[in-house]
């Protein structure tokens, strides 16, 4: 079969503003889905934007690890380490991220990004180290998920009373990937 | 240097019953700080205990995949899926596994065991594809992390109050891995 | 498509006692075959169950590494190393395992578990570190293979007369595998 | 060891300009030098600038795989196959980016950018799969390594006269990297 | 730390034919022991001489694939395949190599070069996908361990008397890696 | 499917001299293109005639190390270092290797063998890390690409007017790979 640029190539502009969903975010990822030609070559790239105040809420990424750079605008950003022992036993990482900064987030941690500044948005270049990343938003996967998650299990787990989890349960969950 | 059997062997007691935590349940892991001779080797080994009603709540494992088959009691378990498109979007995968029944929780994906049972307690034992797989238990981690998470951060990712937040905030969180 | 909870899941019936081989030992394996979703995953586990005096005789894993925990009765485990220079050439590296120990097989070298109790039964469960680990006893893929191994290659290979390699040729040879 | 926000994150004004080099270019690359905590994790990120007519001159990444997007400018770039059967036989696959558009080149190949504009400067953001992804312009390593290659190997491999390569060899050969 | 040629160069003689062993054959390999730039790169090769009627005795390499091509006389190799079902169980097979053939040995498989000829040595140039293979001799290491395994393990593993394990335990057994 | 000894072998000839092409030389690799049975497993070998002055030109394998031995002749090999910081920066790696002697050409970096003898062939046997290493000849891929790479652009990289570019395109670029 004969390759063409074009199996390396997408147009998919980046460099556009994107509307950002009800927690204020907008993720737009180019992977293999998009590239074919990405296809075993473990690394896909996205354009990450935030309203002012807005957030890419807590989430993980199975497949990857992931490096971004602030583009626009400033960023609160963190990190949780694992249930391991001290004295990195489950410790959040946090920074202050300036325009041309650059953070990692290791494979499997979640994380998160917020946009601390109520009047401009900003924005961030992030890659992943997978042709297929995944990525699971915490509340949505464990509060919207289809069907949802028992709630006898998962008052347990967060400690709170089943009507908590129900009105948790009750709410739209949006992903901020289109 | 002269390799010896012990580098590979642990008297792990993994056949005796642990004390359960708050949740209902205690995760005793052998991995490549118990037995030197695991290092890149991609394998380790758990007992898991469940108390009545207990549950090894929602986690992740950011490094492998885990294999579980019960040993005794009876375990409703689940995992999640990733934000992806349609028809897999933030599935919720759940079954009851009884005595000798096997299970899979594809690696990074969160998943949890909870012993249905009110009166008996339930065992598995769980192998995972990493010498040192970590383990991220969600509501301690984004809970219970230290220093805490920005309630304003977590109030918007979870949409509730943030009082809600400063409610989990307050409890105490234990890990089920000793 | 769709995934299902069943792809990540197999009724094995772990927990019930299996008929042994000739040998004394059964194993019982599940693997990318059983369960369809461990496709990529890197791990599967297994049920051994040995005879009084019986034993999972002399074998390698030519794609994983196995770690060992003993549920019922104890078991005399060991595995050799490599051609190598002094001090660990050849040696043979062995182990009394009882009840809730954990002992591992790096990946490629041959290894048996012997149980020397002559009155009970002896249970492991073992995890490998490979969805389709493979597994190969010496005895029988040397002298039971198909077709035979020429017994002139054999006789001096093993420094015995070429009547002891056709008397070993002539055994039936069984595997522990069902 | 503890550790900090600061093992994951770099200072790296990706956002300044940078001035170029000879031959138009300048390639700002964050990799495990800079952030510690990229040890193991494959991936790392780079900011590259153009000068009007300005090059990322061919070159390869000997242990990655580069996908980049144009944050500013145009770029005419493209990559060279195998010496593979036909139809894919050193093919050159070439495609000008604009804005916004996203490209990947293979691991191993050589590639290169080139911004075709006389008057405006281009920039990209590119990352690679590995913390410490290596570059090697063709150019600079052929014609100006320490010591020179033999002059009488390289007339023959570019089938050139030996005062070409002397030529090219006694130019100045500055890399692009600071 | 400056790099030097030396780190990647061995003078080697693999040109020159090399005493045999007690079975007929010697292998000299250059592995990351001999050339520490080998580190983390995934090969090695060998040279191996055999003896008129000689043979490099069954054995496995616990980490890597082997691929061999004859430069003198003529080979009868063969490897055996796992206790997988039919119709691949406990297969061997084999084929007879002359001067320019390849043969590959898929990693963790038992196998063997046996020189038919009577009169003639032969000669192989072998390589290995790991820069530390490892080589184990499956009589040396089953019948030649320090210390002995136990000879009531081997009797009922291999089907035979003890006597017949005590003989083949007394036998001077003498690996063919100098 | 059963497995047989054929897919594992090829009457490749090696031991063969081959016609060398115009830079004189000839690279006959055995992949898994011509041995099925060697898919996934991360070797492939070769055989490297060189006529007396001739060279395998500068080329990289975009996913192997390479491992060879001298078989008859003599041979000047070396290797570029990528653009590093110094004491490593764009260093040429070389040594004159003789019959026997043993050298390492790491992943992805340009390489090249020159059989320095007026009168006498060389010949080597090459193995590398890849069940398909690919190979890339710089003067062919840069200069006889299809389609041409712009002159533009190779006249400012390699830092010569644009005829010399052309004249270059213009020469006849033949692989040595049949």
């Amino acid at each position: 079969m004969e390759v063409n640029a074009d199996d390396f190539f997408k147009a998919a502009n980046l460099d556009k503003p994107r509307v950002t969903n009800k927690v204020g975010s907008n993720v737009t990822l180019i992977n293999v889905m998009q590239i074919a030609g990405l296809n075993t070559l473990g690394i896909s790239i996205a354009r990450i934007d935030y309203a002012p105040l807005g957030q890419n809420p807590p989430h993980t990424h199975p497949r990857a690890t992931e490096i971004l750079t602030v583009l626009e605008g400033t960023l609160y950003v963190g990190f949780g380490t694992s249930n391991q022992p001290a004295p990195n036993r489950n410790k959040f990482l946090s920074k202050v991220l300036h325009k041309g900064d650059v953070f990692v987030f290791p494979v499997g941690l979640f994380h998160f990004q917020f946009n601390p500044n109520p009047h401009q948005p900003a924005v961030a270049i992030a890659a992943l180290s997978s042709q297929n990343p995944g990525a699971i938003t915490i509340a949505n996967a464990v509060f919207g998920s289809d069907p949802p998650i028992s709630d006898d299990v998962l008052a347990e787990a967060f400690q709170v009373e089943k009507n908590t989890i129900d009105y948790l349960q009750a709410q739209f969950w949006e992903n901020n990937h289109n």
